[in-house]
């Protein structure tokens, strides 16, 4: 088996065929290729010959093809469908990933799409996903699942089981329910199949299922999942009802998410952009955090300007200021980017006090170190000891303020429940870079007695 | 259900138990708690108190809790049990984990310890498995598995597969191969169930099945599973034997560390340390990375020392110089990460110089944007056009460098097959730094005719 490799001369072909319109050779040729990966090339596509290719094919195909688009190719595909033909594309999901696609098609259409779906039952599932939050387990979940009553028997069971398991892709438990649809705890497919088939549900089913409510943060569940090694997680309503079950696919996607909205927070780019985006989009998540920056310079230049009587008498204080900004701006981006990750990952032990105290140190034992060597530079360097002397006192304090907001900050915004990943990036480095050069002169003009 | 929650209070009421010998409450109390709930509360005990814990509950329980146990925690644990404890956890073990943990042990009892583990079959697998380097798809592999050979009937198919299942904690395929143990295919249930006993294997087999190759690494082997949305993928040896299978949970770590690691590597923290880790260890992760800074920032002290004649006529130059840097440190971690992150991802298309070119533009917008601004303020701060055009004028020069630096260093690593991520944190601000104060006061000259 050849992994598949999206070329430009593959691209082309696909081009070519389809301006020939030779729809033989294109089921031909997508026919042996995963859906993942004719998303793949439709994503290189223009938006004509994307829909030509989505007409074509089978529904059973394309509807998988579509969840894996970049967001942008499927909005310009599916508004050159027809209500009907997208609730054929529907009929094909699983309703997590329908009611995904229906929640980006406009207002005005969604009714006439859901009034087209063939299977009823399929739709009313859908329209109750809708309801959810996309950032909840509730927005993440489908509907997709096998249940059964507790006083069923083995019997009735099996029976009922089969007819459910047809929708299902993969079955990974099967959940167990009271009269009012309450999540009473799963059952063994092996204790299933070696208990008699009169013998009922409640006296041999497993009480004990983890589960997650509607209202769960996908990152939760993420830890959750990811913690008990759980392929697939039941969903339960304020009331304890089962409503519906999240796999650990889209498990993946989270995490992945998560981790990238963090790094780029860390780098200053808001909104979930990639390489591949507009120039205007990536524009719109960079410019603002540049702009930020551009305000902590301003303010630094405001401050070095307040201490300007002390240029002409010791113009190296101001050559050292790029290098205290510079380290105030790293030390806070380690301190917070370990406190953020240890949040994410949920290691991060002991009071807030404690967490600042070990800080401290760490900041304390770099900073002696660094300001040693850059001491015995500058003296050899200048021969004014003394001048050397308030350089390496102020990269100390520096380096020990910059830990110490690089920590707080952080935790700070967790408990108060804001989102940490803000503070790592542009906005650490230019607050430290203000703080940091402010500190360097007070010092300086302290230990040169100006 | 309540969701365990590790508290201060249960960790002392445990140590209490524990100092008390009180072996029955404990495994009580042990009893309920998932293995991962157990590990929790471990990694908060001292080694005594935790080797006690483990030696006290049996070996199905601890053998998990031992692999989902901190690093050092688990060493500390490990050096206080004989070569037939440590045995008897592993025979417990799917052949992966048990392999992890050999990994770890000194030199002089991994040998004591095999000899030591009851099932043979086991052992062997074990010893097979320390042999692939840990960062492939052979080190994160587990023999564990259901395969059947292609002319076997129905019948000993299913005789063989339910011995092999035993060993198995979840079966997500069964896998066909030939006489030579070379992978041929998969089996669907579902056709094994439906088909006459007497019918062969090689006649209802599916021959086409997604694998990878022991030396593959394991962020492709990641990219290959969540792409294509599986739970487990074959892995083939050079001359396509199966030897191995690799489930979604073993991935979920993958994506976890690899996001952690290219994070951290931005923010400028090395190895893969955590919060928790003690001084010394995370002095070691970060201090080098300061290092870097400190020598970019004398470096800039250096660059401004020769543009020292300028100081008395045009000392504003010298208060925007903090500006220029954290600019052009900022635009370069942006552009960077977007790279980095694109590449991890498998998302980033066309060639390099359209990448470049992309970036150049990007650069130039914002550049243009922020100069306009800072021109309009430095104006009307200082009332000199020409000392706020030539600011704003380097200041555009070094945002597009910046990019261009930041977009072109990690697509160089990249296509030397270093990893890029090295090119995000301290090294790209350093440098940015550098250039972007020496491009300044360049341009600032010319434009100022000094």
């Amino acid at each position: 088996m050849i992994p598949f490799k999206l070329t430009e001369e593959l691209v082309t072909e696909i081009e070519q065929l389809i301006e020939n319109q030779k729809d033989t050779a294109l089921v031909a040729l997508m026919e042996d290729l995963h859906y993942a990966d004719v998303a793949e090339i439709i994503d290189e596509l223009d938006e004509d010959e994307a829909t030509y290719i989505i007409k074509l094919l089978e529904s059973d195909k394309t509807s998988d093809v579509l969840t894996e688009l970049d967001d942008d190719v499927r909005e310009g595909i599916l508004s050159n469908l027809s209500p009907k033909e997208i609730a054929e594309e529907l009929g094909e999901l699983d309703t997590d990933d329908a009611a995904d696609i229906v929640g980006e098609l406009p207002n005005d259409i969604i009714q006439e799409v859901i009034s087209e779906i063939e299977d009823r039952e399929h739709a009313k599932d859908i329209v109750d996903l809708l309801r959810y939050d996309e950032y909840t387990a509730g927005g993440l979940m489908a509907k997709e699942l096998v249940k059964v009553k507790e006083d069923w028997n083995v019997l009735t069971c099996v029976k009922e089981m089969r007819a459910q398991a047809e929708n299902v892709t993969r079955v990974h438990s099967i959940y167990v329910v009271d009269a009012d649809d309450k999540l009473m705890g799963r059952l063994s497919l092996k204790d299933l199949l070696t208990t008699s088939t009169t013998t009922h549900i409640k006296d041999i089913y497993i009480p004990k299922v983890d589960r997650v409510g509607v209202n769960e943060k996908p990152e939760e569940v993420a830890k959750i999942m990811s913690k008990y090694d759980l392929e697939a997680i039941p969903v339960v309503d304020e009331i304890g009802r089962l409503v519906g079950r999240i796999t650990i696919d889209d498990i993946v996607d989270v995490i992945r998410e998560e981790a990238d909205k963090d790094y780029q927070m860390a780098a200053g780019i808001s909104q979930d952009v990639e390489a591949d985006d507009s120039i205007w989009q990536l524009t719109r998540a960079r410019l603002p955090w540049l702009f930020l920056g551009l305000i902590g310079g301003v303010g630094a230049a405001a401050i070095m300007g307040g201490f300007e009587e002390m240029i002409s008498k010791h113009a190296i204080l101001f050559f050292f200021t790029p290098l205290i900004a510079a380290m105030a701006g790293n030390v806070g981006v380690q301190s917070s980017a370990i406190i953020v990750q240890g949040l994410a990952n949920d290691d991060l032990k002991g009071s807030v006090g404690d967490r600042l105290v070990k800080e401290m140190l760490l900041a304390l034992l770099n900073g002696v170190v660094l300001a040693a060597v850059l001491l015995v530079f500058t003296w050899l360097w200048k021969g004014d000891f003394l001048t050397a002397l308030a350089i390496s006192i102020s990269l100390i304090a520096v380096i020990l303020v910059a830990g110490f907001i690089g920590t707080f900050i952080p935790l700070f915004l967790h408990k108060k429940n804001i989102d940490p990943a803000i503070a790592t990036g542009p906005f650490i480095t230019t607050s430290n870079d203000i703080f940091g050069i402010l500190i360097y002169f007070w010092i300086a003009k302290v230990v040169l007695g100006i």
